[in-house]
């Protein structure tokens, strides 16, 4: 017989282990985007204890609406090797471009992250920063829907050794240093591709002790232009910034 | 050099190809939950020209919030061989219970739907249906925005021979003739986890002509208990209705 | 060393416990205002297992509020004891009228309730019943936050011998049968104070199988006059409707 | 026999066909209103290829109310032309001051710039501009209702010669620069009609290499006076945006 | 010199002038869109007094957005001496369908209907009927966002001796009989788009003593097929509305 | 027999004539609370041609609420004689203190100030200034659901000799002074009735050629205390302002 | 000196002593526009106690706006007496028609009911009656401001000998009753002044024992036409039900 | 016989004479969170006129939610004592943590602040301060649903020796010194639990003549960290004010 406290005991028992085994990481990465997951991805790959914290329901950040719901994406030459890694097909436009569903890549990406050993907790939002010494040494987290609601309720932590800030344009992440007066970010700048693509993965690096940034992020950090519908430096800066922690993990 | 129009033109040129050729459809399904992306994998496996619209940007449906957003849901013995199918992992509980990631299962059976053939069209909402000599014929879309907005806008149509209502347990394909006194809804019962699970199953037909009904929609339509996080139904509903029209398209 | 993460174990740990533990209740109360919470503190002080569920953050119902912020509630003679028997302070008015602070009303009921072995989930909401061969035998909740936002999030079930809707004038638990069609409200009469405070306690009942209601509610369902600012018939229905169910328990 | 999916395809390739050829121009005025809709006139009329993008449904800005919606607007001798180059009808008032139909001239004026061969894409948000080696070179464009509804979508490019801002008041396109420092915009002054109708064609010019504004997006960037109802400004300053960019696109 | 209370005055002056005129009429037509402007243009053309009344800021209606957005529209051969008599252009697409440009066609019509001796009043929302003696006798008129922000301010009154509701699908002149009692308007059906057209033309006509129908509203009353983005059958009810009045005013 | 369009006739007619005849001022005064209907009637009693402009459908402003909705208010013994003036009754309370109720005030004040030659234009926002050779020459007008809705209407313009900013502790006419730089407004202090009072009538004065501010306006541009329910200091400023003015128009 | 806790005094003393002293009524008037204040006021003239509660800061219901904002009532032969009983200003149109300001009207007779003896309770709304024996014996009163907020607060009660419904047309009052299955109110009708003035007087009765319908409420409840901008069968019926109830009430 | 108006009587005599009675305090807290309660309870203990005024209608501030809605909370060694006071039960974790249930806590306190004499006035917003000769001398008061909705009504004062600000990380009493230039606020800083907790005691003080600051106030004032669902520092802090202020009363 299928009883209903038993399907409740199951999911609570499976997902409050993995909520108590979470809270000390070897790295936090917060949004769940081409970036972050690709950083989760390769971070997990190498044996890394990774877990990507995501405000929405969904995974899979900007890749869905593919430009004005047109849903497809694109990905320059130097990038086409992490679709292979992940299996996305694609068709070759001109010029080295290539296109793929985005259905596909966004569905796909964090499948395959899953399978290799990151963690997801969705409807999850990172509402600050632990930092301590000057160093940042995790996140303050609530669900996310008690944020859209303005219910006064206090937060739970989590302890990492490096902090992903993979939120996209608005480094929602690093604006919790912003606002103290920490550190400062010009935003992204007006569009110009190719600009942009060269200046993400350029741009991916430690911004200041204990956080990283990855993808639009990075731009926003380095007031880079914006690339629109095109994911190859997003991809690239993920698994730039994953082997950097990598090394500094060892 | 990368140039932004020729980004602008690839993604333009590949969707609008895909959106010509989708004007005419084996099947359209209406909601990319479980139980319609299940359906549309099985009839893609088998040939058939499918295509899944979807109003959210993100596909998945009530999978990604497990319960109460703890991000785990069930699967019972009889669906097991669904899970398997797809390659996605699951940890036995008890009582032939097992236990999924709920990310793991949103993402994977996307993804190997779109690698099997399916088309999504996603942020793209269903507001009405074409209906000819008392048979369903089509859908009626618009973007999702618009109709968020209000704007004052017209739809397209696509033709199919059939539809799927997989919206849940709104049935919201089927409230368009509801509306019209052509059929009735009487709504979801109240919680009863084995009757549901069983009862889904079995409601899930042609409940109009050119009009089939699965997973919660199935439920609701026959006023069958809702069921909670445990999705074998949700699973075996959708291959029910695939099976079913496949034999029908023949 | 004070480490964040302890703090959140702590709490994860303990809560996780009370919560699988609440799994399966003899009575789930639904509601923390004045009947509700007198119920729970007659069932616990008798032996019962009982948790009251809570949609809000805060505990206490109308109480709070007297009239019209006015912070005073008014409670006549017959209900004196229960008073007493909460060690709540009063002054007579006249004519067999007492009148107790609302904020000592409201904290001291709940302090006592707790103590006495009431357990409470706030910031859940009950979105519908678990019924099994036409009898009422658990309830379905979620995070009210969830519920307010509209987030597409499956719920938890919880198993109980006695559900008690004590969520006032709506009857928000009976509702559940009543869109079912398995029961109507009329809906609470016009004031009339005398005769509402009679009727409540007279309509304090099962009035479905597994199914108690009191205070408003239960007014609610009868069609019996408001009351406005006086407790006494709240405080004694939720005495009566424990009474009962612990008989029925035995 | 009429088939709705033709009708479908009849419009999406119409659409692609003119959003395709549309993605390299050589003026790209953004917002529909008076100035807007006179340059585009003047561009198209002298061989230009120019497109104007309007986020709104409708085209006309804010011609439609007259003033407090009392639908007339008044016209001075200086533009008495171009109501006569559009066709539009007027009646003396005095002192040199002409009245027209508010709707007569929303509606006339993009009627003719249509057959004069102005393309417009309307519902069409300018989100960014595309700056390259310090020069405007082209817009970022977006659905409106993807921003009313802050969907997390893409957006797509387009090239241009020359952009011309023509928003009204605000200086939308010019604000993008604005917030990257690159301009300041003191924004409209007080009321005095006289000045500042003298002032908006003054201040009608290039005002960042590659970017024109026009009628009140010029007085605002000027901080020239606001003028009210009165439209031959607006007229004007169109015209000779016109103008200057076509002597510069020889 | 310019000065700006004489603007005010020309303008307040004008409109005063035409709104007392317009008190009473021959038609008061509800809506400006296609069937509603063109029935305006041919009572015009023949000498009725005939003001169309629209609650948007904007004339147009339906037409602006095309379908999806996609900003063109189709119509049908039938049709095609409409689009000739106001000097839009098409281009032939394929089984008697014409392709036109939506904004071209909003603004043309318009445009055309001002001058051939239309007036309209924008931003004037009709919030109820004048109905005596069982005959409709003239609608009840307010600012529309007067009506949108609910403040308290009555309305005002315009005799005519035909009413007609082009308001659109939602029949919105027709249901203040509708919630009265005194008519039924079942709503438009499914999408049929050549059902639809034949029977908009078909159902155009006076369904009340003083009350004509046109287009969508014409097919919601009759609770037929909507067509989608294809313009004949709107144009034709129009036209045969405006016939059939000329008749009966003669 | 009563015809609806003379109705409307008679009040258009009556209205219009009234609107073109206050074009032009003596005196715009913004606000129809206490401090602005007293200057009013002060202005009107000694023949100068005054007009209230109040964004509110209702005249009164700050007067009908009382403190917290107790209805009444208090004027001390120094403003007693305008209590008088206007024929308000009052009761002694002490101290010098006098309680008045606050509909008798808001109503008997608004009533003698028509009476006396007061014309007021309710529901009309004045949302900017004239401004010529840096003095303040008249006031830009709409309509207030305008302004709510934010449709893009453009609005009138009416002259005056002097502009009276009565709109309380936002001092909103003042404000269109402030971003442009021309004034800067710190703000009303911290409560300090005494102080509040007699700064208040102290900071009555012209702060900009052509423009006065009175009450809470006054206050707030001198950065002086606020002084809540007592509205001696209002009625005060109000006369001085009026006897300045009517000194400066002479 | 002035203290500001003696202002705090004065005020609580003053309103509480009326608040209390009116909790026993002969009349409970329900809303404060034209007809509810008439009534009031000889209601008072003829030494009866009564109360008019409003739900709105200001006295005045839907006088204030005139027609369309265009601040001119208008009031006919028959009622031209009232006019002068209160002292409004007026002048004659034509055909017997009076035109009147709207802020005189609106003004006058709440200072001169208040002066004759009528007490307003403003920002109070109705939210329930009291009925005892099929006898409408009082009404439940709250703050509007906690109604809007739907803060969970309960109310205080009035009891009155009658009460009267002069809401308007959506005659709030009596909907207590219409909700409970006691009454029913068909609504006002279609436009036809003439019709409608006469009806409104002729349906000013007592509609159930102990409850008074006037104005618009009463035109509600008979389904009587509705009249415009002329107030004329305001004053009567407010006058009308004032007579009928001394009656009752000696 | 039950009256209704008899417990309108009692509620509003009751009331009103509380409130008289404090419009002279020794001490003013605003914010019923845990320091605050805390700080009354110890004022109280010892004598002196201690009032809290709370917006929400509930007491308990941000004790109720536990962490993430969790509903336990921690609390450290150093403070077990006050635990102990107020005879909250709890169970150690370990390393000197200590847990307890966030219901009984919050009620708990509140509950054992009335008895000791603390009086609570709920929905009550402090909207300023009253501040002469540079010292905070009160507060002014309003409805918490008139701030909410906006409404135009005056407050109320209420003179005090001290005024404590305990609303949390928003610091909200502070904020009206830090508004007009009197103070700064750099806000809480980013997580750190064990200092957090040190400096929240430390910082506890007169920060501006006759201005307390306690718990997250006192950390935001002090650019402090913050330190999630942990207690002992607000206790404490509550403590440590309540017995400086009655130093300084003495």
């Amino acid at each position: 017989m299928l009883r209903e406290i038993e399907i409740s005991r199951a999911i609570i028992e499976a997902y409050t282990a993995e909520l108590l085994e979470s809270l000390s990481l070897d790295v936090a990465i917060v949004g769940a985007g081409p970036s972050g997951m690709v950083a989760g991805y390769y971070l997990a790959k190498n044996g890394a204890k990774v877990v990507i914290f995501e405000k929405k329901l969904s995974t899979g950040g900007g890749i869905w609406g593919g430009a004005m719901g047109f849903n497809k994406i694109v990905v320059q030459e130097e990038a086409r090797e992490i679709l292979d890694e992940f299996g996305i097909n694609y068709r070759p436009f001109k010029n080295g471009l290539y296109v793929a569903d985005a259905i596909e890549t966004a569905t796909t990406i964090a499948s395959r992250a899953v399978k290799t050993g990151v963690r997801f907790f969705n409807m999850v939002e990172v509402e600050d920063l632990v930092l301590k010494e000057n160093r940042v040494a995790g996140i303050v987290i609530n669900w996310t829907p008690v944020m859209m609601t303005g219910l006064h309720v206090d937060p739970l932590t989590v302890e990492a050794r490096f902090v992903v800030d993979s939120t996209g344009h608005g480094a929602q992440v690093t604006q919790h240093l912003v606002r103290r007066g920490l550190l400062q970010v010009p935003g992204e700048g007006p569009m110009w591709a190719e600009r942009g693509e060269e200046l993400t993965v350029k741009h991916t690096k430690e911004i200041f002790p204990g956080l990283y940034v990855t993808g639009m992020a990075a731009n926003a950090i380095a007031g880079a232009p914006r690339m629109g519908p095109i994911f190859g430096g997003m991809f690239l800066s993920g698994r730039k910034a994953a082997l950097e922690i990598l090394e500094k993990l060892r």
